[in-house]
């Protein structure tokens, strides 16, 4: 079974019409989405097309990262705005119960407190059935001043997390920097992740905890000789008996949302197959054709087949054994 | 011969007392940095050691990066110790003519025009002779008001490099947000740079601009699937006509600065040997010793030696050729 | 004939998703506002069968202005933005050209100069065929620093205003301000705008501008006697002398969209009907049904028709005299 | 009895120069404000002969409210400017204890908690026999932080009000925006105070609290029609079953300082005669001649009395009986 | 003859009530002072009345420091108000021209160019006879942005004050820092002028310019050690070859307002009585009555009168001599 | 026996080296002063050697207070480097253990709690034997918010001190202000520290308390005739029957760094020899040489020999007998 853990809602654009809508009435009206069921079936039924027409079984849907919205004023927009999110992505899961799994986008708003995002995830995974969440390590979406992910901030999130035991993807949203664009920011935003989790202390006050970082980790992987060598070195704040960086960094798990075969081949000998979940977060990103294959650059599963270095064991963990195991509330059977 | 295009000063510790000094002081005394001749020729003669120890030849030296703070104020005190460290350079370069060359720190400062910079890159160039310079793209440090290379702030700068026949090598500095160290600032830095340049029209108004960008270019390189997907995708603002990005990447020259063999296989096959500056800057980030080789892993010439996809004359052009090109003003001879 | 001056323009709902996309963009990808031909007859036929259902013959539409978000960054947003709805009004125009006209927004940016907006302002008057322009007197959308329309900051609009013969109805967009919703702050800034122009020397210095303020004019007939009183008072900046401020008010012209007879009394008493321009925004902020009535709150024209005070000839100004004469390029015939 | 339920203290211009000491003097010196009861007694004899003139046989007295400067920094130097005002107004009352009561500015000071300004409503009240409050909704005096009406900020004054049996008279002071006027703001921060009431749910948590609205409630009367709409329009947040407006707007009183005939009747045709009292702040805002009539515009008591459609019931509740009801502290016999 | 070269307008206390109208009302009414002649004559006498108790012929009257407010908003509010003060100045020397001259306030606001308050300084010595100007060197008032006396900001004040040969007495206004009072920040700004306009090139651009410190020069007499050593030593950027500092400081004048004999004593030894003038502003922060001498503070006549280290010439240098050569325009005979 | 109370660590200049790398750093890496005892002994030595020749026997050392640095951030860099410096005075006195004792800086930190402080107090009094602390008053170095010594800020650091029976030298650390050098700051914080403790109820609620104020109280001892009419004049907020100023300035101690004769005998005479220690912070602000004399500014022992007006005693208690009192902790033997 192929599934692909980085995957969005595919809504109709009148949904959108309803964010605009309530940024521009400043949360005095909170007015309805409107998406009909018929209109919701069509998009859906898009969805699934794709995904058939590149041999793709399961999407685990979360809703439209650079949409998400978290540094909006009052925070109750975007509380409706994730909430209606949440809901279009249950209604389009109960469509197709084989073929989707809601991801929950969390309410967790720029200079308030992380534990109101909590009442929304308890109800996305216990009312709604979904089986993990998708993070915005910045709140503040490019203003600067966001915690990040090492602060105590986050703490009580990751407390229910593991409790509620569904795993991140980490997943920054829109960015108002004027430096990077959304898109560039996710990167950004990917590479300050990996590097402040494992320089707290996150997984040894939460051994539960499971972290996966999209589109390959940033730059980590690629710049991963620099922390290397910092860990080690002590005129750098290292000691030469630290854990050394490649195996903190497999406390983490990554996407495969790279849409570049060398890249993905620096990914998987890097951190391991056995730390690699498939993801094309298709259609997206990486949709557009790519004139030298004909394919699109996001149809990844064939790229990854015909890997010689990995073995078959390998390529079923990262199509879909390490899904299985990093959501366990994922039910739909192979 | 050996050209190592990314080096920085090593100065006595005194010098960096002077620093500590002029920011104490606010800007009111000027005093000196009292970096005796004996005291420079021992830090140099180390460096040189340094240098025989893994088969350098020669380095380009500019002032440490993070010790730049040009986001302090009152100005003066930015141009008083940038002006420092490039005497610094000089006396060092006098010292040891075949195994150094000057690449200056120039006084760009926070919220000043970059135009009070061209007097010290005169001075540098003409009375120095220095055949470089070193270019934080962020003089905010952090703070996230710096104007992105695309933008029109830069262009003095650009049009002054270009008569003067110097490169740049992009290398930002100091980080405040809080979210990073100057050390992971440096790679979002690269990749801001990257990208922007690649999106304005810098290339096409000034042609005979030349940028090296450090450590292999940031996250670029690695995360080059989504924006070559991006360039040619309509509803990404993209063109399927436009030039690829892969194509567009090659206008940038990267250094080696990355410490780890799978990267610099990426980087070489993803933007061409006759892009790549053999870099190490070491004594520096890559200066600890890995357990697995017991060599330093900014050891880089053995690695690149030993990459059998790179043909003699790539890796000619890697160590010599392409600084000698890049670099017209450098004259030492081989 | 029957012109509603005060109308706006009904868009499919993905026009809205189109608005959502260009912020969560941040102003690096412009996209297509995506209204296809077919949706945008269905929303135009809607809007002709509410005219005909209470006798409006002709609509002047702009865009809705809540939505019209002067305040967002970078500029270009807006721009893009408004540039969209005068298209789009400009096709619906074209599909009903007797039943509609074009009245232009313009993206007046917080914190640009007003001339930014003139080169929209002439291409929606020379090209598009447009009649009028609404006008934002609050681009900071309730942040407090946008300058008074007493402020030379406006003489350029004016200007141009004047030359191309078109006059502005004044309407705020959004709010940020966390004290007042979008729908209150319009009254507000309708008062304001009414004040600042009467205290400063604009229609001295721009005799031929024709100004239309939404809303019957705000407070401003309401509490008129404050003001009556204020201008003749030593004590408060007044001088027995002056122009009695019922006369100064006459310099402006008030639209009808108040939803109360009472009001409308009020209203046509105190600044005469050959100052008002009849306007319901049908279907907008008065559409609810009156329990009272039956009817919409905003079926204004029985009212009017209904009140004895008024003569004949009042009528005709307030239904369509007064609109010919303060757009004289508005061309339909009767 | 007339009964003018808002009219201001009238002091001697030295009053003001304490102020100005109190405001220059940063906090440092208190000082003391200096008023003789020989200059009292005479600007005292001045009101109550304006008083005779126009009929008025009891005025409420409360400070100056564009002086209360609840804006200014430290907030002692308010604390002490509004106890010096309610002592003036004491004295002034203990002058003619049947010509005055006192209604007390309270320090409610900009971004301290309410609850500051507690002790001296108590003072007010208890010890110098105060009958109600004046009170000022926007501290910040037009900076845009103040809480509104509806938020808890101001919970522990409308406890405390309704223990002591005491209305408010709502009144903003200053404004510091630079587009409105202290007088303009006086209407905005009405029409705000009005809406936000009766958007929470003040008066059904404090059932027992009294408010009354200066100047007629700002713009709300006239613009009646738009928040009777919003009401009970689904796609604004309202709901046909909802309570109307006009049912909701009789849970406050209003104030007739109008100025005007036509806006006077609009207020008691909309409102009712029973939520009406009748005020003039004479002198004050109106107190310039109307060349129309000879009068002064604040001379209103014939122009109630010549309005037909009042009957004698209504003109005696306007006049007297509802300060009476609304006042009970009040206790001056007819 | 004793002349007093620092002293203030001793204004009936409704001058101020004007300025607490001029405050409260934000620059949108003008106003009257109100001051009528008779009120003025009083004041004015009580003034002359002092003057004769303590043997002082001549006052030169600036208005009082702490109230000019020059950090207020809009500017206008702050021009209005000091007119009004150099107005009322000019109509009590009127009364007492052989008792009185004028010293000129200037309207430099805060964040304005200095040019602004030129026409207020040409007025007040063409038009209203004055002989000099006071001048406060922090028009911030404390909030720490004021340019400081060295820099370009002042050049054209300095300029057309050598023009109209007339020097100024540099006195500070209010402080809203929260850290001093304006009585301490009085002091603090002296010593900020002496030491910024010593270690600039103001008096070699303005060889003309003549200048009188209140109170005694700040801290700057006292701490004088630290400064000789500082100008002297190369560390702290000074020279041994540099001026000394002693006859730097004899650039400037000084005035006696110093209430301590002491102090007094150490002032005239370091600078010289050549460069000192009487100076007491009484009635003023000085007129407590001493417990030890049973005269007031400030009675300074009679202590300098006693100083055995002074000769006669010294005396009469600073009673009389220094001021007729630093106020030239004073024409009041002995 | 001489003991010189206000004197500084001489560094080896790599330790103000290790203070850029702190800064540069930015909190991430702690590194290491890296002095070695080699340079240390060398630095000491030449202390001891100035010590020698002009008679000092003992000096208190504290950290160069313009370094300290208390306003960057991260709060850590402030520890750590306040750390470092009294550990480096540790090691220096340990050397020379009869010429040297220890007085702590503090981290007290800009907008941090007092009590973050106090664990690095407790470390250097009991665990480094250090007999005071060095106090910056203003460790927002000049931005303008510190709180002043009479707010409750600081209590928790004066119940340690007394807990402790150690004082504290008040003495400013750097200035940002763009208006003062550091070392004009100090005499500005030194005159604020006198007036407010003076002012609040410091010395009321501490009996215990020591403070010695650093350079001769800043200014206050020469304006001291201000503040003696201010505390008994009724309108500047005084009273005749107030504890007169010269008797409450008595509360406090004084070092005579003042660098000229006529400056210390004022401080005598005014402060009385009781409550002055004598101070040279040589080799320090005063060591230039005066050409007058030859000698250096701070070579103050023979200029208070030469004190006509002590007394023998007077000179036991400035050099050595004061001190003993004010620092218990102090062990040396005479």
């Amino acid at each position: 079974m192929i599934i692909d853990s980085h995957a969005h809602l595919v809504a109709p654009p009148a949904f959108y019409g309803y964010r605009a809508n309530l940024l521009a009435s400043g949360g005095y009206y909170k007015g309805n989405p409107g998406v009909t069921d018929e209109a919701l079936a069509k998009s859906a039924a898009t969805n699934v097309a794709t995904m058939d027409s590149v041999g793709t079984d399961v999407q685990l849907l979360c809703p439209r990262p650079f949409h998400q919205m978290q540094s909006e004023k009052p925070d109750r927009v975007v509380h409706w705005w994730i909430e209606a999110n949440n809901d279009l992505i249950a209604r389009t899961v109960a469509m197709h119960p084989n073929r989707f799994a809601g991801v929950a986008g969390l309410p967790v708003c720029a200079g308030s407190p992380v534990t109101d995002a909590l009442p929304e995830l308890d109800r996305a995974v216990n009312e709604l059935g979904f089986v993990g969440v998708s993070l915005n390590p910045d709140p503040y979406e490019g203003r600067g001043n966001s915690p990040t992910l090492d602060q105590e901030y986050w703490h009580p999130l990751w407390e229910r997390m593991v409790e509620l035991d569904v795993p991140a993807l980490i997943h920054s949203s829109g960015c108002n920097s004027g430096r990077e664009s959304y898109s560039e920011h996710f990167i950004t935003e990917e590479s300050i992740a990996v590097l402040t989790l494992l320089r707290g202390e996150v997984f040894t006050k939460f051994p539960g905890l499971r972290i996966i970082v999209s589109h390959g980790g940033g730059s980590v992987p690629y710049q991963i000789g620099r922390w290397q060598a910092e860990v080690l070195a002590p005129n750098l704040g290292g000691d030469p008996n630290n854990t050394r960086f490649e195996v903190q960094l497999r406390q983490l798990y990554f996407d495969t949302v790279l849409h570049n075969p060398l890249s993905l081949e620096l990914l998987f000998k890097t951190v391991g197959a056995d730390r690699c979940l498939f993801g094309t977060e298709k259609p997206g990103s990486g949709s557009a054709i790519n004139p030298d294959t004909g394919a699109s650059f996001d149809d990844l599963k064939p790229v990854i087949e015909a890997m010689d270095f990995l073995s078959q064991s390998d390529r079923d963990l990262i199509f879909e054994g390490n899904a299985r195991s990093v959501f366990p509330r994922l039910k739909i059977d192979g």
